[in-house]
């Protein structure tokens, strides 16, 4: 059985306005009418063999989550406060039967083909059951800065490659490089593994995070389908990403290449990168009047915005912020939420 | 004596979309606190020859006026509909005594330099005495093309030069050629002419406008300090500019050239040029953030806008209307403002 464990712990100000405090990305409408949450819970099930999914948020995000789920069965597992990746998959681990895969995914990506990202979870499954902690790789088309790398190596079978080793965020020269060679994908923080094989690389690697975790489970609060990690066992769990705590530490790491239509959307840019868009590349939500106008994306948030002459930028308003900017600038965008906020 | 007539009649989409409707450019605060119209009744008096003001506007402005003004000594002229700029001076000659020198203003332009100005006034009064139809000209300092120029002639002592010519608004060669070649001014729509002898000047070449003005004047409604011109017999006034309908055509029309801190505002450009600037030249008003912006027109109508990484905008907001467009494409404004309004 394949249980979907999907981490709802980010909030990030990439997206500011539209993002901030207790709007996180994930719960925001930003490509049509679904949440990038709602649209992670609708990735799965894809057959008979999934689980409902587990749910990991933090306590200010409950209540969205529960809005957001509707009907759809699900369990909430509830951080006492954010402790980073490692740790919060350590909880879903604690929780789940040994047998059972976990296919952890953010849900603040999407995915826009679902029928190769299903026979990517395919692939990955046979692997995980040889008991590979494996790792999906996006084939880059460009060469990003923004995301970290995977150098594959040996084939495996039909359905990946070993790792050979993860590399940093790099820059331009190598991203360029690593785009030349081939080989080389972007890793996009989507993992699937047996429980026990995961606890037990924990263990090894990171014993402090997974004990936190798993007492953390132990002594937590039970709320009908929610679970809240006890506080005080899990603060004792370090904070490290689940690639520095174990994949770039384990030897037996597969990756399973995909090409799925994903992103991100880590950037207004990456918004309109994904964008319906007019003839003249412009991505239009509400009522927008563009003359001469191209490449642009604005978002109105029920003001009526007008665009004359400029091309490239985006005019993102929310609430009483107006953030205007060239898209290309768009990791300047901290600068402005962090003056606002 | 001098009788300042300020003209309110312009509505002006220019300035969309601040400026609309019922809230005409020369109401609006564009440069500092005040408005325009408020700014040109300060102007004058000048001295102790100058009666208080007659303001021309429309039915629809009386309200803005009235509260504009104050506790200010001002007579009304209201205009039961608009014919025009000859018109509503032939309303102001109409009712004026045959040796008071009128004053004609535009509501809605920017003199910075207001000792100038009224060193232009007591030249143009001189030449005014003498029967002259005074105009002011700026001296061009760009070879604009949305002003109509006016050719100087033969000098006139020291007061200023008898006009050869009004030359519409040109074509850039020609802008460009009156610019070099010196001795053109640019036509402010500002008049100085003893009030019998614009009505000779009426009356030998545009009688229609001026009989139907005299007898709306004495047909009109008085209300206090107001005089309700009547519609039935204002309506019979050809709708002609004053330019066209006597300065073009009478052969004793004098310029005097002035240079005085003038701008029409004509364009949200206009409003940049005149504002006070940061040291990156962005000219704001309200709550602005700014990072690597450098030449922008900000106006936040109360909201927050944050710009990063653009030059030489504008980004108005004003209610639910929010306009963004490179400076330079100012003119562009009307066709966002026809699709909105």
């Amino acid at each position: 059985m394949i249980q979907p464990v999907i981490l709802c712990g980010g909030a990030g100000t990439r997206l500011w306005p539209e993002s901030r405090g207790d709007r996180a990305k994930q719960f925001l409408p930003l490509t049509g009418e679904k949440s990038l949450f709602e649209q992670t819970v609708q990735r799965t099930p894809a057959g008979p063999d999934f689980l409902p999914p587990v749910i990991l948020c933090g306590d200010a995000h409950v209540a969205v989550v529960r809005e957001q789920i509707g009907a759809k069965e699900a369990s909430l597992l509830v951080e006492p406060m954010p402790r980073n990746t490692a740790a919060a998959i350590a909880l879903a681990v604690a929780q789940a039967d040994a047998d059972t895969l976990l296919l952890v995914m953010p849900s603040d990506h999407v995915i826009a083909d679902l029928p190769a990202f299903h026979a990517a979870i395919a692939k990955g499954a046979r692997l995980a059951q040889q008991d590979w902690l494996v790792t999906f790789g996006i084939t880059p088309d460009c060469p990003e800065t923004g995301f970290g790398y995977i150098a594959g190596g040996a084939a495996l079978g039909d359905e990946g490659f070993r790792v050979d080793r993860f590399i940093e965020k790099p820059p331009l020269a190598d991203a360029e490089a690593m785009l030349a060679a081939g080989g080389y994908s972007w890793n996009a923080g989507i993992f699937l593994f047996r429980a026990a094989r995961m606890r037990d690389a924990m263990l090894t690697h990171c014993r402090a995070i997974f004990e936190a975790a798993d007492k953390a489970v132990a002594a937590g609060m039970r709320d009908g389908d929610a679970c809240h990690a006890d506080a005080i066992e899990f603060e004792k769990a370090p904070s490290v990403s689940i690639d520095y705590a174990v994949m770039e530490k384990d030897d037996r790491v597969a990756v399973v290449p995909a090409s799925m239509g994903w992103s991100d959307l880590g950037s207004w840019q990456a918004v309109h990168g994904v964008g319906i868009k007019d003839g003249a590349g412009n991505a239009v939500s509400g009522d927008a009047f563009l003359h001469d106008c191209r490449g642009n994306l604005i978002r109105t948030g029920g003001k009526r915005v007008s665009v004359v002459g400029l091309s490239d930028i985006a005019v993102i308003v929310d609430g009483d912020d107006i953030l205007v900017m060239p898209l290309e600038r768009s990791q300047d965008v901290r600068t402005a939420a962090k003056a606002r906020e």
